[in-house]
C-alpha cells in the first residue's frame, strides 16, 4: 500500500510501504503504548524516539494543588539525564558517548521528545537506556538544584539571542493568552520558583504507557525493536499486562484567539533590528496545509522566492529574509522575519505587508507554483534520508495529524494546489489582524506607518 | 586498496575502496583542475563542491597596487551568487531551488568552497551552474553596491552574536598578527572601503583552471562527472587544452606566533558571559592530530567529558560547555567555551585551568581511552552517512591534509594513542601562554585572578 493510512487510537497493527522503499509499521500494546518504525533498506544506522504529548501549552495547576509551573516540562526534560534508580547521570552519558551515538531531547509546545541516534548495532543499548529514563529517573533533590541553575543559564543564553527573543514575543503577539503563546521554558522566576514535588508529579501524571509513543527510522525490525522495547520497559519496572487504552489525541481544529497585539518593540542595543511580522495562520490538520505549503515556498523559502528577491536581492536590505507557517492542534502562525539596521526597518515591514498583499492580489505564476512542487519534491526527497526527519515524522503523524501521509501521497497533495488556492489563502491572510515585533535599538514610533497600513491598500504593486 | 594515500600534485589518477564500501577516486586534468569523486552505493542524492585554496588569511595588496582588502574573499563569495554573463542571479536562485536543492557557499580562513547538495539525477545542472559561477560572474557594479549592504548586514548579524565575537576575540589573542588570526569577513569599514575593481582583480587571480578543486560525494560515476565538468567549464568559456599544473599546496608547519595576548574583556550588556580560554594547538598536518581528537573526545567533547562533567553535571554553572581544536596549515588552536551568568565565570575559568592542569599531571584513564576510541569511530561513521561530510572531507584532503585516510585508516590511528601521549600532549598544552576572552557584562579585574594563576599548580586535583 502506498499513501496516508489513518492511524486509529484502537488496537491496531498495520504496515504499508512508504517512500524510498521504506516500510513502515505501526503497533499498539496490550499496556497502550504505542511503537511506530520505518525500515529503511541500507541503512547502517537507526534514530530512535520516546514521545510524550504533554509540551509546554499543558502546564496548568497540579491534581494535588501546586500551582502551574511555566517551564516545568522543560525542566522534567533536563531531569531525566540526570540518573535513574540504576542509572547515574554519568552512566546515562557514557552509553551514548562510548559508542559516539547523539542523544537528546526537545521540548516543545504540544510534546516532549527523548531520542538517540546510533549504529544499527547499538539500538538495543539506546533502548534500555532510553527506556530506563522514561519509566524510572529519579529526579533526586540535590540533582534538581544544580540543574535549576543549568536551566536558568540556558534561559539566559536565549534571552541573548534577539532573534529567540523576538520569536517568543511574536508567540504571545498572535496568539495572546492562549497557551501557545507562551515560551516554551518558562522564565527565571518561573525556575527560581520550581519545586521538586511538582515536577514529580508532572512526571508521574504523564509518563505512563498509555502516554509512550516510540518512533524508530533506519536499521530497524519491528518485531525485533517491539520485543526488546517490551523487554526493556519490563525490566525497568512497569507492567505491561495492565491492558490501557492509549491516552486520547489532543482535541484539533481552531481556537477562538484574542485580538492580537499589533506592536511589540523590545529595546535592545544591538546592531540590527530583528524584525517579525505576522498573523494568525492554519492548524496542522487544516486541509489547506499543502497549500499553505506552496505559498510559503514561493513567498518566503528559498533564494528565488519573493521575500528574498524584494528584501535582499534587489535592495541589499537585509542578510537573513524568510517567511514560516508552524501549525499547532488548535492553531497556527504565518510569520515574515528579517534581520536588519535600525534605519532599514520600516521599510523592510513595509515591503513584507506589500508583498503578500501583492501575493493576495495579483496571485502566482503558473511558473511559481510549478517550481513550488519540484522544490517540495526535491527538498523532501533528501530530507527523508535522514533517519532523524523520518523518525520525526512518524512522531509527528502520530501525535498530531493522526494519520501518515509518505511522500509519494504528501506530493500529490501538493500537486492538486492550484494558482486560486495560493490566493484564496494569501488574501484570507492578508486580511487578519498583524502583529509586528522588533528587538533592537528602535521605538515604536518607528513601526507606527507599517503598523497603520494595516487596511490592505489596492494599489501596491 | 584500503588506507591513507599521499596525494600527489602532478598528474595523477588513482582509486580506492574507502570507508562503508565507498569508492574514491582523484584525477589531475592537463588543465591543472582536480577532481575527487566518493561513489556511496545505494545513494540517491549527491553533494558537490568547487573549492579555491584562498581564504581571509590570503588577503594582501593586490599585483596592481590595490591595498588589501580584509573581506574581499567573503565579498567575492557572495558575488559569486549574483550573475554571470548568462545567468541572472535569479536564473542561478531558480536552478536550485526548483529542484529543492541546497546551494550555498562558504568563506574559511584557508579555502572557499561553493557547494550544493541535489537529487542524483540533478547533477549535471548542479555541474553547470557551478562552472558557470566560478568562471564567468560579472561582478556587476550595480549587484556589487546591493551586496555590500547585505554582507554589512551579515557582520552585524555576527557582531550582535556574543558567542560570535567571543571566538573572533579569541582567535585575535592567541594568534596574535599571524593573518590567521584576522576576522573572515573583514569588519564594516573595509566593505565599506571595498572597491569592485579589487574584487575583480582577486577573482580573476585566482578562479582559475589551477587553482580549482572539484569535489562530489554521493550518487556519482567518475568518468562521467569528469566529462561533464569538462563540458561546462569549456562551455562557460575556459581553455583546458592549456597544460597547466595544480597551484602548489600551501606550505606547512608551525609558524612563530608572537606572544598571545593574556585576557581580552569586551563588555556588552548581556545576560551570560561568553567565555573562551585557551592556547596555541596543533597544524592541521600534525602527526600527533590523532592524540589531539583522543584528548578533545575526553577533556570536552560529549556529556561525559571531563569539561561537561565537572563545570555543568556537578556544579550546574553553565549550560554550554565544550573544547575545540581547530588546525589550519601553520598554525592551531586549543580552546574551552563556557557560557556562564558573570558571578560564576572567574570559578568556571579556574575550574577549566584545573581540569587540564590535571589532565597534564595525572593523565587519562584505560576506560576514558577506550570510550574515546568508540566516541570518535561511532560519531565519524554517523557523519559518513551524509554526502555533505564526505565531499568535505576530499576538499580537506586535498588543499590541506595532501593525503586521504578513509575512515579504517583514521581510526587505526587513533587506536594506537596511548594515555602517555594524551599526557604529554595535555603537558605540552597547559604550559603554553594562555589567552582569555571574555564577552559580557564584566570587567577585567573579575578574571586577573584566573589569569595570573598561570603557572600550572601542582595541587589541582
Amino acid at each position: 500500500m502506498n499513501g496516508a493510512v489513518d492511524l486509529p487510537l484502537g488496537l491496531a497493527e498495520l504496515s504499508f510501504d512508504a517512500a524510498g522503499d521504506a516500510r513502515v509499521r505501526r503497533s499498539v500494546l496490550p499496556s497502550g503504548v504505542r511503537v511506530l518504525s520505518e525500515q529503511v533498506p541500507g541503512s547502517r544506522s537507526v534514530t530512535i524516539g520516546f514521545w510524550v504529548a504533554v509540551g509546554s501549552r499543558d502546564e496548568q495547576p497540579s491534581a494535588s494543588g501546586h500551582p502551574a509551573t511555566y517551564g516545568s516540562t522543560h525542566f522534567l526534560e533536563h531531569l531525566l539525564f540526570k540518573g535513574t534508580t540504576t542509572r547515574t547521570a554519568l552512566d546515562i552519558a557514557i552509553s551514548f558517548d562510548a559508542v559516539g551515538g547523539e542523544h537528546n531531547a526537545l521540548t516543545a509546545k504540544e510534546y516532549t521528545c527523548y531520542y538517540a541516534k546510533v549504529q544499527d548495532r547499538d539500538l538495543p543499548m539506546a533502548v534500555a537506556v532510553l527506556a530506563d529514563m522514561f519509566t524510572s529517573s529519579r529526579l533526586d533533590a540535590e540533582e534538581f538544584e544544580n540543574e535549576r541553575g543549568v536551566i536558568l543559564e540556558e534561559l539566559s543564553m536565549a534571552g541573548d539571542d534577539p532573534a529567540d527573543v523576538a520569536n517568543e514575543r511574536f508567540f504571545e503577539a498572535v496568539l495572546g493568552a492562549h497557551p501557545l503563546g507562551r515560551p516554551i521554558g518558562g522564565n527565571p522566576d518561573t525556575i527560581r520558583a520550581a519545586v521538586r514535588d511538582a515536577v514529580w508529579e508532572h512526571y508521574r501524571a504523564n509518563y505512563r504507557p498509555s502516554d509512550l509513543v516510540v518512533t524508530v527510522a533506519g536499521a530497524v525490525d519491528h518485531e525485533v525493536l517491539v520485543a526488546e522495547l517490551e523487554r526493556a520497559l519490563t525490566g525497568a519496572g512497569w507492567d505491561l499486562s495492565v491492558e490501557a487504552a492509549p491516552v486520547e489525541r489532543r482535541p484539533v481544529g481552531p481556537a477562538v484567539l484574542e485580538v492580537a497585539r499589533p506592536l511589540t518593540v523590545v529595546q535592545r542595543p544591538t546592531e540590527q533590528i530583528n524584525l517579525l511580522l505576522g498573523v494568525p495562520g492554519l492548524v496542522a490538520t487544516d486541509e489547506r496545509r499543502p497549500t499553505m505549503s506552496v505559498l510559503n515556498a514561493i513567498f518566503g523559502s528559498g533564494m528565488s522566492s519573493r521575500l528574498f528577491q524584494q528584501v535582499r536581492e534587489r535592495r541589499g536590505l537585509a542578510y537573513s529574509v524568510y517567511s514560516f507557517a508552524p501549525g499547532y492542534s488548535d492553531a497556527g502562525l504565518f510569520g515574515m522575519y528579517a534581520g536588519c539596521s535600525p534605519s532599514k526597518a520600516s521599510t523592510v515591514a513595509a515591503l513584507m505587508r506589500t508583498e503578500l498583499d501583492r501575493l493576495a492580489e495579483h496571485g502566482v505564476t503558473a511558473d511559481e507554483l510549478r517550481r513550488a512542487s519540484g522544490q517540495l519534491a526535491g527538498a523532501s526527497a533528501l530530507a527523508l534520508e535522514d533517519s532523524d526527519t523520518r523518525m520525526s515524522r512518524l512522531g509527528r503523524s502520530e501525535l498530531t495529524l493522526g494519520e501518515f501521509a509518505d511522500l509519494d501521497e504528501a506530493l500529490r497533495r501538493i500537486a492538486l494546489v492550484t494558482a486560486d488556492d495560493v490566493q484564496a489563502l494569501a488574501a484570507e491572510l492578508a486580511a487578519r489582524p498583524f502583529s509586528l515585533v522588533a528587538v533592537g535599538a528602535t521605538e515604536e514610533s518607528a513601526f507606527r506607518g507599517a503598523v497603520e497600513a494595516a487596511a490592505p491598500s489596492t494599489d501596491v504593486a
